[in-house]
């Protein structure tokens, strides 16, 4: 079978395009890619079974898809544009060939989708679970700066992408990397900070803060709520938002300013919401309520 | 403790020198490296608990070496220099602050002493067992050519790095990998084919000649055994040599006038032996005995 599934892979990885910026691929002890005149951005991302992804419920195509997916999320968080990605599978002895194939076809179709060459990887069975790690280069032009965990500044917005909340349901395998939407602001606006929600909403946030060095103050009425956990019927809608986790959505600061020029350029690729401020350390993470009274955000996230 | 950890991990990542070629680095969505003149090499590795290591009888710091020495051996077998490296960590539950220390102890001592900057990584912990990913990123001249697996040319000499056999007893964890030699050889001489030494060098050697599309005759005489495997008073040391794997030494194909050149630098930093010479494929891979008598080379390694 591992001979079947390399030449399997052979032939369905020089498909894409090897030899647009690769000057030697899958294959070799390692890839080789062309002098740049850009920035190489660097993410890397490992999921794994029971704690990422369920094989018993998802398909291996979903499975693979994520894998890829988490990674360009992270290269959308640096305001990049993915180029290459280097794989770690670790597969199961009873894994079948066709199994393999179905788990890397996920990964080949988003890979293609978002124009990345499969330069290299590393394949093993092991007695363990499924384990998938991914490496993803990007590149991003050096007049583009900010787009930082502490880039936060006072006063600037705090505004997210998409919607938030109940992704369990099925968007943490199918949802969207936020990379047109980077790519289109990194190009035209000043960004601040930059992170992903991976963990939770409200995580990320903390995360962000405490990079940044600063207090947020959110506005609970303004978080914009996903249609699935809308359509959940939860009775804490808003604590499906903030603590969920896994939604893949773009957590920015941009100064006031710059978020008023935003709000009126009808080409921006995707829905964006003004959430709050950045206000000073000492403020902390608040959660506003209807009637502007803050409360301590407490922040937690979907424990993997 | 994932936080603590967290902590102990930025404060000793931070006095690896970022600055150094690296523009954003630990703790953001990804890392930032500079434009470059150079070509990029990447390669991947990952090795996991009761197929590369045993956490009952390898340090954690060995297990940690490891995890980056094979991928050394990669960039090594690419002619190039390591810059950085991206890390990936799948902990068992039960692992404690210190043992995770121990862990990257291993890994940023190998790190620090061949100039590599981890410039980031994800850590999480499962119900598995213990697998460390690691990607590499290196350097080489756009003016180096060669060091391909399919680069081997008819007549070429087939030299090989170090010695072979027995890596099972202690090598496979203590190896140095092969960078001095390869910049060494890189910068001085032309390479037709480079390949490093991780299932067998009989598996290996098979590898070079498939992807290069010719045959291999190597004189059983010639190939260099290793100290440990000599102590061991096998009753076959050639089938140590041969199969054991995980040696981590490279093979190497050079025109002859190239390798007559070498065999007469004083300052080639390893020992260097030909071990035999390409072939026509039609002749596929043999083995010559003491009276150069041809026999069939059946290739095979250790089963991990």
């Amino acid at each position: 079978m591992e001979h079947d599934f390399h030449n399997w892979l052979r032939n369905h990885t020089s498909i894409q395009g090897l030899g647009k910026s690769v000057i030697l691929g899958i294959g070799d002890d390692g890839a080789i890619l062309p002098e740049s005149s850009a920035h190489t951005v660097v993410t890397t991302d490992t999921i794994a079974e029971g704690t990422h992804f369920d094989t018993s419920i998802h398909s291996l195509e979903q499975i693979g898809r994520k894998a890829i997916a988490v990674n360009l999320s992270d290269i959308a968080a640096m305001g990049a544009m993915p180029t290459h990605a280097v794989l770690t599978l670790l597969m199961p002895r009873h894994f079948s060939l066709d199994e393999a194939i179905q788990l890397y076809s996920g990964i080949l179709e988003i890979a293609s989708n978002y124009n990345v060459t499969i330069i290299g990887g590393d394949t093993n069975r092991w007695d363990g679970n499924l384990v998938i790690g991914a490496t993803l280069i990007g590149q991003r032009s050096p007049s583009i700066s900010g787009w930082k965990l502490d880039g936060a500044q006072a006063a600037d917005r705090v505004v997210v992408s998409g919607s938030f909340g109940g992704s369990i349901s099925g968007h943490h395998l199918s949802f969207e990397p936020r990379i047109e939407l980077a790519n289109y602001l990194a190009g035209r606006y000043e960004i601040h900070a930059a992170t992903d929600v991976s963990d939770s909403l409200s995580l990320d946030l903390q995360l962000l803060a405490n990079a940044s060095n600063v207090g947020l103050d959110i506005e609970a009425e303004k978080i914009p709520i996903s249609n699935s956990l809308k359509a959940a019927n939860s009775p804490k809608p808003l604590d499906g938002a903030l603590y969920d986790g896994e939604d893949f959505e773009l957590i920015l600061t941009v100064a006031p300013a710059v978020f008023e020029r935003i709000k009126l350029d009808s080409d921006v690729p995707c829905q964006l919401t003004d959430i709050g401020e950045v206000t000073p350390k000492e403020q902390g993470l608040r959660i506003l309520d209807s009637h502007g009274t803050p409360n301590p955000m407490i922040p937690r996230g979907y424990i993997h």
